[in-house]
């Protein structure tokens, strides 16, 4: 494509790096761009410098951070004894969402992938261990995906994990809320029988 | 939604504002930026902030510029004596790119739309009139969507071009009637521009 300006060409570019962002909606967001007030757009600008360049993560449960202790490992109101075990920062923000976890995080910054390269070393999986140790941790919930490189790690974790004592569990697998059975798929379903629960009123 | 760090919010803040883009993309996009070099997500912010900043619009046609007056505009190859008017920026790359076209354009930057409160005198309507007028165009395209906009601002552009003399000419309509111009494939609007025909009210 040949764009009538550098600036524009640019900004396209850069723009369309993004997940999921080709070329014509960098365009749309340019011009978006253009429309605004030109503190408007720096402010945005600015936003994403300061974003990439200021963030801290926690030291000792691996999330992001404005300090270098995050807002939940510093809330003496939470159980610092439960830890969550996740993913990455959006599952945090997900679990957090329901208001139902009273505990703290560990961050693992990914998951176990052998396909694409990701090793247990690369992930923030020693520090959970010493993290376990040093702070006697009662219990580890194991809250990933229910996919293969989540089945995975969660595997590898409950193994590492067994030595240190601590009680390790995964959250419930099923059919979701408002879910229809006849859609749900035969491993979910079945696993939701084999896993049934007590039905309590 | 609760989020962990303010350098995020605010991230996820700005981002969302881009037509299109919600919390989850913006927030998807956050993350993206997490993993890049500083360096990188330090280029795609001050794109963005350059964008805004240093773009100007060409004295001439209101293309935008990197200059007081556009590459196409200062091009001698170029006829002079044609102008191609389009709704936008979007619409001077997508002509561009099916190279079939060989003038000049003139940006109105809209088109007429009552509905949202945009009349005449908002658009680059009055410097297109002298324009033809100071350099005694030969003829006028018009290059506009064919949608109800489109054709109200076509209709009220080839009035006001009448007086002036100079040939008022319309895109053929090989497009689909609906259809914007920046989707249009090449083929289709470079064609659309070679048969364009004699506009007659």
């Amino acid at each position: 494509m040949n764009y009538p300006s550098q600036l524009i060409e640019d900004a396209v570019n850069e723009l369309s790096k993004f997940p999921g962002v080709g070329k014509k909606s960098a365009m749309r967001m340019v011009l978006f761009l253009l429309k605004q007030k030109e503190q408007d757009a720096t402010r945005l600008g600015e936003a994403i410098i300061k974003l990439r360049s200021q963030i801290q993560y926690c030291k000792r449960c691996g999330n992001v951070s404005d300090s270098e202790q995050c807002n939940i490992c510093s809330n003496p109101k939470r159980n610092q004894q439960l830890i969550c075990v996740v993913e990455d920062l959006r599952d945090v923000i997900a679990i957090e969402n329901t208001q139902q976890f009273n505990g703290t995080y560990h961050v693992l910054n990914g998951l176990i992938s052998p396909m694409n390269g990701v090793g247990p070393d690369t992930l923030n999986i020693e520090s959970l261990l010493q993290r376990v140790q040093a702070e006697q941790t009662q219990e580890v919930i194991l809250a990933l995906s229910a996919t293969m490189e989540g089945d995975t790690t969660g595997f590898y974790l409950s193994k590492k994990l067994a030595p240190t004592g601590v009680k390790v569990s995964t959250i419930s697998r099923g059919i979701a809320i408002g879910g229809e059975l006849e859609y749900a798929d035969e491993i979910t379903l079945g696993r939701s029988i084999a896993l049934r629960t007590v039905y309590s009123v």
